[in-house]
């Protein structure tokens, strides 16, 4: 009997907390982006719920006006290999910028996590909003917002590429005829285009998993047509069922259109629950933590959407000031949609810096009322799964302990890891090499 | 009581082997390049054996005539950061080029590694040897001999450059106050030189080494130029004590030459014990390596040092061929010696292929033996300590089991670590920041 589709969970990892403030919070430890026995603990206690995978983000620009989780962080691909070190069933995904790095040297280390974490490595595609990232990278200017999901682009195509220099069974490693691997199963890449030139093959063989999975994480025109194209999941955030329902309808669409199945790429909007034993209890944690947010933290945060621009400069009681162009080369799915929000509800200054430093979510309340919400959300097609993000540790853990529970009696959630991978955990397919997919189609047409 | 100087160890792991043939000595796990539980297993029986640390090689190019491990291996920064995960107290050095990657990015990885392990990072900076790594990174060409050293010394300014961005106390994580970090002590580098723009300041802070340590392995005149003026430890080769002993010197007083001490530069010269438990047993072991080796796998392996020259065209018997320039913009130092040890003692190609595969080394005999020959290199100023290469895995348990207590028993090497981080185990200095030290001149003038 098939089993009826199941959700999918990611937690991410992101040490004193995507926001200004909550580092102030007494549960969190003030160094907790740096310490490794925090994102330890938090991985292990996500494996220990049976979620798909931990989540870690990134950024590389960085100045005195930053959050304080990105002044001093580790960076992806090294947390990601030692919490592979130190976990068995969990899928490990981390964030890297195709607008500043070299795809053999990216496809590379992916690869050699998959091969460190036997096939559970994935890689969340991002093109870098901020301009300054340039500044850090020789670079004289940052590219535009089209060229860089245009590089983005070409990078997937070089990395996937090299991913199939060698085909699944070309180590024959025979200590008695000394054969060590079949040269027919390598495979010299040669790309030549727009952006990238790189010869190949690589130096690491297939995975378990094939490939690591593929991330994506933007949410404008360009970044949903990366993601339909090329993506195994997407990494998203909505504040209402609706808006969730239309952005799922959206891409799975476009992976149609793009010659692809529906279930070939999985919806994942990030959530941060709140808790509580009561309605009451959910409602006090929750304004714990808003109340450490101040005005000027809530200006600072806003300011970070749009290329750290300087907010203290305008009234906070009027209506948030027109902006025309700035900010647009940086995250502009996000950038657009508050300034359309802003209009649409005539917001001050004030409310808009308020609103986006601490989004009221439709996650807070007792476990059963939010596992009611999970899982509406999941059968009302708006979501394959959540990346849960807690303000504070306890989140998770609460999560993990009260809410995954009902989840899985109601059976809508897996009891075990079924699969060792995390591509057959998510339930999106193990992509065939290339060259071991023409030999057979000849085979086939012969 | 000040101890006596204690000797170093590190152990270099290497899946399948350095050569084209140890993959099928039936000890070897065919295929260890790939295998995480190997680099564990071998990581932690170095640390059983109190070293220093473990060392990771790296390339950049391989095509189908490479040595079997460089075809599929983990990828520096991953496997080192994995390692992080599963030992305790030992230092985790690896090989990363300044030719084909980014300061920001490599900086970075290596803080990162260096806070995940509590200060146990070390970064093995080597320039690319092999031409064809030009055309797996978007470039026309490999840059000389010369210039490659030109830009590894520019890189290690950045890198360090950045790695001072955030003085030691920056981060003060008053809840209270709601202070997180000193501005004062938050320095942006604006790096502008010849061949990097950098501006920082970099997204980690300092880890509790202050800074990774910096190994260097080119032996080159630019090699150990650079090795004397920015390295705290270099990673050598060499045949004879006298050798050993020319080049420590060389070492130390181009060192002194730069303003430094004797002591702020460790030497380790990598040597591969066989121990047996007669002289006759350890001459076996050494045959049963040897005997893998084809004529045609040791002139393939000869022809990787003079960038993939294919030997096979020359005859076998005669005297070595003249190669003119052939190779000398790869590993020079290398080809440099070969060509002058063939000439000096007048051999064939096959003599000279024969022994660069297998080069027989005064490491092998009885534990006793063994640990007698160690203890001459290090007293007679051959060796601060030595990198131990293990042909197959057990050559690094039987140095550990058989070996290390011999050399603790006479009190030249550590019974437990003393301390817990890389650079105080070594002995080398904690490199202040640049902008603490200046404002601590400031006050003393003043
Ligand atoms: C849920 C979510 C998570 C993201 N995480 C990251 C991240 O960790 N690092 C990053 O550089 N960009 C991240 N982004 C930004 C996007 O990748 C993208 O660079 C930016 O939003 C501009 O692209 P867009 O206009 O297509 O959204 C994220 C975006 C979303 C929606
Ligand atoms: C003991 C030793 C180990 C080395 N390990 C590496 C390595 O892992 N990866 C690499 O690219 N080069 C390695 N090299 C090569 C050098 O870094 C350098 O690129 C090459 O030898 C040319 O420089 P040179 O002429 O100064 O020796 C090593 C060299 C020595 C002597």
């Amino acid at each position: 009997m098939a089993k009826d589709k199941q959700i999918k969970f990611g937690a991410i990892i992101h040490g004193v907390g995507g926001s200004m403030t909550t580092w102030r919070h007494p549960e969190v430890p003030a160094d907790a982006s740096v310490n490794f026995e925090f994102y330890k603990t938090q991985a292990q206690k996500a494996e220990e719920g049976k979620f798909d995978l931990v989540f870690i983000a990134d950024g590389l620009f960085i100045n005195e006006k930053s959050i304080p989780h990105f002044l001093n962080r580790f960076e992806p691909i090294t947390i990601l290999s030692a919490l592979a070190g130190v976990t068995k069933r969990i899928g490990l995904v981390g964030t890297l910028s195709t607008s500043y790095s070299e795809p053999f040297t990216v496809a590379r280390q992916f690869s050699s996590i998959d091969h460190i974490s036997g096939g559970r490595a994935g890689w969340n595609v991002v093109t870098s909003p901020l301009e300054g990232s340039a500044l850090n990278f020789n670079k004289g200017e940052h590219p535009s917002h089209p060229e860089r999901y245009k590089i983005a682009e070409e990078y997937l195509q070089v990395t996937k590429g090299l991913w199939d220099s060698w085909e699944e069974d070309a180590f024959v490693r025979d200590k008695e005829s000394g054969v060590f691997f079949d040269p027919e199963k390598l495979h010299t890449l040669n790309h030549k285009g727009e952006f990238f030139s790189v010869q190949g093959p690589l130096n690491i063989g297939r995975s378990k998993q094939g490939q690591p999975v593929i991330f994506q994480a933007g949410s404008s025109e360009d970044g949903k047509n990366l993601a339909a194209k090329e993506a195994d999941a997407v990494f998203t955030g909505h504040e209402t069922l609706e808006e969730a329902q239309q952005f799922y309808r959206d891409v799975k669409e476009r992976a149609v259109r793009y010659g692809r199945s529906e279930e070939d790429i999985v919806i994942l909007p990030g959530i941060s629950p709140i808790i509580g034993s009561t309605t009451e209890e959910a409602e006090r944690k929750y304004e714990d933590i808003t109340n450490l947010v101040t005005i000027e933290a809530a200006l600072k945060f806003l300011g970070r959407f749009f290329d750290h621009h300087d907010f203290s400069q305008y009234p906070l009681d009027e209506p948030f000031p027109e902006l025309d162009g700035i900010g647009s080369n940086s995250f502009r799915s996000g950038t657009d949609k508050i300034k359309r929000t802003a209009k649409e509800q005539n917001l001050t200054l004030r409310e808009v810096a308020l609103r986006s430093a601490t989004p009221r979510t439709a996650f807070i309340g007792t476990a059963e009322q939010v596992a009611d919400r999970v899982q509406e959300w999941f059968e009302r097609k708006g979501a394959d799964g959540f990346i849960i993000g807690s303000d504070v540790p306890s989140g998770l853990h609460d999560f993990v302990n009260l809410v995954v529970p009902i989840l899985q009696e109601r059976g809508i959630y897996r009891q075990d890891y079924e699969f060792s991978t995390l591509r057959e955990n998510l339930g999106v397919p193990i992509p065939e090499n290339r060259y071991t997919a023409a030999k057979s189609k000849v085979k086939i047409d012969a």
